[in-house]
């Protein structure tokens, strides 16, 4: 089929009626099929399933002699500590171990900055309007702390070797109000892309205006390649440490997808000094993470490269469903000239742009038969896609077969969409 | 023996000889016991072993069919708001379930009312300098949240029925800037006193000079009776509905005395609409607490009367180690008018009062001899005991042994602070 720019509008019509028939068989099949999130599926949840017995009802004491049952401990056990720690290439005393979410130990610490500062600085609050830079597309739940705290965001644009560096540092160093940027630095959500070499060591070397000027790196798909092997980017907190910006940087990173999605461990990791810094907040805050859940972990996975291993049996289940995605899109959509998107080596997500003005439109028509997507615009800072053409596929839940009905609709509704774009 | 205070001098100087002489024995024994906090012991904490390997490998779906291993689900899953709800005779639409640490949920929503104010409520940062009521003496990490968020503390006296009703009724009415008190209704720490309903019933009587008045009902030793029964208190959440204060209590439950201390599962109850505007935070800020720790949890202890049954276990054991307590305070010190301490009924502490400006020095005595307490102070707002009297026993951890040789220690302490005192 040739592209849909250079068909005339009978021809044009006769499509969309042929597409709109499709569509209305889809929808009669009442199929309810689900790709909003980045959700692992039960094959995957499956792989750790053995986390569930692997205490027995003598085995709590940490490496320490610590009784994981009882209180006691802010940032975790020496062996969980550890496996972190070599994971992403850190000292231990550079670790504080969370519960199972990442997102409550990133809110809890913008809260804290927005409310205290960061460690010698003022409360953000009270300097003024604060803003974060915004790469876009991003991940929706970083917006949504900054809404909540009232904060402003800036996009930035997105490329191949991750945000525009050009802009992140021109307004890095000449806004004193621009506190922080959100990055996924590796299988970024929902690009997939890996940030380069040169980005990483760009960041590290940024000259803020601000004192307290913070990157949140969420390294949320650390170890989360597809292939049999995983990329790898530098240590951000090694190399703003070497630039001299030693506290510039959080990383965090989470096993929510290595072991169970809801009942995994946390950490987040900076400089000594933030820790320290973080570790007096947490002493009033509470009483500190499950340490029994943390035993888990060290029983079941060991040492870092357990971890490594184990993340092989993900890839093996989610490259079929990328490959289904990739070659779905291919068949339906290439050279059309209505749509592009990501091939990731890795993560959760492919990144779907189609014409412009077409992503609610689309993402309606699927919902009209029973596919739920991420809705259009999440991917940007306040919901909001200034080109209406960013769409976020999450393949990882479903089945693979569902996944495939799941696309087929979905490139009907983009085929229809763009018909109708184009016939005006 | 007669009282101090009517001792010689020289009968004193001869007591306080002999009281030397003994506490440089103690002293050269060398012991290291430990009364600090309310820790559970290991005996106690045997009893949930079975909570260790009671999940089974396929045993992850909750009653509504979750898959507990997943994403999904703020506030509990059914079984357990179920548990919480029938403990604490409310509904589970009350209830939202928290992780392993009810400090953090009262920490966190202190920090939101600051930072975003109560539902259709002001930031209280926006109006002006904060003051909570602390009545005295009182749970000091309450306190550290307050110091956190720069509240003023205002001390108020407790009594035998709860905190001196009057002066909260007349404080409350007339300062907008007060906007919480924290209660230990139940078992107080430290004194160990159960609220009278009349104090219950007044405080759901209110009438808040501030819309957003809030009463932290830290309902930490709900289940935690020392004796076969367990006392009773008013609901404060129906009394407060019924008084026209629908919204105005916030109920804090843990079971970190109940199942293992580090790695429980808490709630926080309050209105519906109070619950409903704290969970569209919770979107924000966590992806949930861990599911399959609340489905150990409820395959544990089944339902709510399980729980009931538990606790009478653990009453089992903690019961002859106030016995211990209360039969060495009243063999060494009693008639000497120089001290006098709490019989509690339950929770876990003993509250003891020396002679004015005696508890730095017992305290101080104490950890000379190699016994660890509370700091003396700590259980005043800003670790400041206007008499430096109280000192707050924590008897759970030690084996009984441990804790006899500790109370030894102790009285001798508190005998020879008080033969200086009266020696000038």
């Amino acid at each position: 089929m040739k592209p849909y720019a250079q068909m005339s509008a009978a021809e044009l019509s006769a499509l969309k009626n042929e597409l709109e028939s499709a569509f209305s068989k889809h929808k009669a099949s009442g199929k309810k099929l689900n790709m909003t999130r980045g959700v692992p599926s039960d094959e995957q949840l499956a792989l750790c399933n053995e986390m569930l017995t692997c205490l027995t009802a003598d085995d709590y004491k940490s490496a320490n002699g610590t009784d994981c049952r009882n209180y006691g401990g802010l940032d975790g056990i020496p062996e969980v500590k550890k496996i972190f720690a070599d994971l992403l290439d850190l000292t231990p005393d550079e670790v504080i171990v969370g519960g199972n979410s990442s997102l409550a130990l990133m809110f809890d610490n913008v809260s804290v900055n927005v409310s205290h500062g960061v460690r010698d600085g003022k409360p953000w609050q009270s300097q003024g309007q604060v803003k974060f830079l915004c790469p876009s597309p991003g991940y929706d739940r970083h917006f949504t702390i900054c809404n909540y705290f009232h904060i402003d965001m800036i996009p930035v644009a997105m490329g191949e070797d991750g945000p525009d560096m050009d802009t992140v540092e021109k307004l890095v160093s000449s806004d004193p109000m621009i506190k922080g940027i959100w990055c996924v630095p590796k299988y970024s959500n929902p690009t997939g892309i890996v940030y380069s070499e040169e980005t990483v060591k760009r960041f590290a070397k940024l000259k803020p205006a601000a004192d307290d000027f913070r990157i949140y790196w969420d390294n949320a798909y650390a170890f989360h390649g597809l292939g049999s092997s995983n990329e790898e980017i530098p240590n951000i907190i090694r190399l703003c440490e070497e630039a001299g910006n030693p506290n510039m940087a959080y990383v965090f990173s989470s096993f929510s997808k290595v072991s169970f999605a809801g009942a995994s461990i946390t950490c987040m990791a900076s400089s000594k000094s933030n820790c320290e810094y973080i570790k007096k907040r947490l002493t009033a805050q509470t009483i500190g993470p499950d340490k029994l859940n943390q035993l888990r972990h060290a029983r079941f996975f060991k040492d870092a490269q357990g971890v490594k291993t184990h993340m092989v049996k993900h890839a093996a289940v989610l490259q079929p469903k990328f490959k289904l995605v990739s070659d779905t899109l291919k068949r339906e959509l290439d050279g059309l000239g209505i749509a592009k998107w990501t091939e990731p080596s890795g993560g959760y997500f492919v990144s779907f742009d189609s014409l412009e003005g077409c992503a609610k439109r689309i993402v309606a028509l699927c919902a009209e038969a029973g596919v739920a997507l991420t809705p259009a615009g999440a991917t940007y800072p306040n919901g909001s896609d200034p080109k209406d053409s960013n769409i976020r596929i999450a393949p990882t839940c479903p089945p693979l077969t569902e996944l495939g009905e799941a696309l087929d609709i979905f490139c009907v509704a983009v085929k229809l969409a763009s018909a109708e774009k184009y016939l005006g």
